[in-house]
């Protein structure tokens, strides 16, 4: 399916469910919510699915789209969704059209547009729109504004490509704020997760010349900073930032007594075969496991396996 | 003067000195090479002013491109330069051609390049060296990549347009090394600094149901963290990340008994207002002034005149 084929398709049906992923991003969100308001500009009656798992951030953007109750679905289109095991409702079998950019798409829909090499969700539904209704509204460049940037870190991942770039410049021609979503998604944070960055920081030590920088996250320290869910976003990241480090180990203390470690690493340095000893796993330069002790022990641990494994 | 007698003109040239700013930036650096390389693949003798400002993170991109002591110019050319207050040696009245993006540039030169309208200097010499030499090495890229990215902070701050983005598609499909320019340039700092961050944190202080943030930055800080020039940039914007707050100061002490005031706010509060009661002064959104006192002494008074100011 092409991307003409894929607009045509969606023309000529009524009554379409737009359905987000589970632990929804914002690229799953804002290309669905841009999707949506589109297919509406093109006459179509369409809504989104009112996924409860999107987050405070995110709700604003997407829950005037929520299809009401006794909204009857007749044609059901999944965005951003991989695989059918990432829906958090049940929609097993039952969609029509899957629009991704996962290359690991698995096909679980009747039809599947999905093109592999884009960065973001957002990219495709951008050519999409283009293609339905000849423009994009500033909502909608909005909307796929936060799926591209959320999706590339606000260009600072590696999925960061001249096509994201060109689609990010599209975008701002079409009236995209993306100072209001620059300040949401990357600047602004609750106070408590500054309290908890603060403790965070404090915590790291580092071993073998800074080469090795671990974090620890314990349940005092949540308390402390009163922390929700929504405060803990990419708290693995954190030792990373330290320059000398090249292995970064972020221990987080959970309420049965184990730690939740994740393991980052520079190319050279095998996160996966750190963890495997403690029948974790991962990839080469991103890696977790569980271990069973206090933080302070389940370091002691890690950074005693890190310098068997890594020589 | 268009980019092309621009062009046309660098290329008749010989013996040409590039000048960056005082306090060298990302931009001026970035540019500065980027033009001394194309000029040099232009067969042109190309030197960079080994400007003893330039810190450890642009260095190894500047050096290898410093004028030896033996250097005679016959042509200086000055990057990124508004005015000529800002040089930091004697090129005043020197300089034959002046390339800036400044608005407000005030024509010191014998000849002048400006487009106030770029968020950065570097898409001005990037649309110069492909009109000198029809193509951009990835080396240059790269160079103009930092020139970009700093001056709109990663794509963050409000200058960030649809020519910004169009300029990153061109500088990445010319091989631009953006991993390496987002870890050094927006990712990676020293152990200090971190810190640092964490004392900071720490330190803010909310007034007004959270509407007002205090951050200090006392002596005692700065010694135990061991931050040195280096760690200090952008201090003023760490306590701006606070949700709640739409007003924030930084109370930086400093070593004769003052303190350093850093104000920012949202469109609507005035912290210009505010520093003017101390003496200080600056633009609406950020201002600054000095106050004698303890860094506690000096948040209160900052609170109670932002107290009455902003009512």
């Amino acid at each position: 399916m092409n991307v003409e084929s894929c607009a045509k398709r969606l023309l000529t049906h009524e009554n379409i469910l737009i359905v987000t992923h589970k632990n929804p991003d914002g690229d799953t969100c804002g290309s669905a919510a841009a999707l949506c308001c589109a297919l509406r500009r093109g006459g179509r009656r369409a809504w989104l699915f009112p996924n409860p798992q999107i987050g405070r951030k995110l709700l604003p953007y997407c829950e005037k789209y929520f299809a009401p109750a006794d909204f009857k679905p007749k044609y059901i289109v999944s965005v951003d969704i991989a695989d059918a095991k990432l829906f958090c409702h049940g929609f097993e079998g039952k969609v029509d059209l899957c629009i991704d950019h996962h290359p690991s798409n698995t096909h679980f829909a009747e039809a599947s547009f999905v093109v592999g090499e884009k960065a973001s969700c957002a990219e495709i539904v951008l050519e999409l729109i283009e293609c339905m209704n000849a423009d994009i509204t500033p909502e909608e460049a909005t909307l796929l504004y936060i799926g591209l940037s959320t999706d590339t870190g606000c260009f600072q991942y590696n999925n960061t490509d001249a096509a994201a770039f060109t689609a990010a410049a599209e975008l701002v021609r079409c009236g995209a704020d993306i100072m209001t979503v620059n300040t949401v998604f990357f600047r602004k944070v609750t106070a408590a997760r500054i309290k908890l960055e603060s403790m965070i920081y404090d915590s790291i030590r580092f071993f073998r010349d800074g080469k090795i920088a671990v974090a620890l996250v314990t349940l005092k320290m949540l308390r402390e900073a009163g922390a929700g869910e929504d405060d803990l976003d990419d708290l693995a990241g954190l030792a990373g930032r330290c320059e000398s480090s090249l292995l970064n180990i972020t221990v987080r203390e959970k309420e049965d007594g184990s730690c939740r470690v994740s393991v980052r690493s520079v190319p050279g340095v095998d996160s996966s075969a750190i963890c495997a000893v403690f029948g974790g796993g991962g990839h080469a330069m991103a890696a977790g496991c569980t271990v069973f002790g206090t933080p302070e022990h389940v370091c002691e641990l890690m950074v005693g396996v890190a310098e068997e494994v890594w020589r």
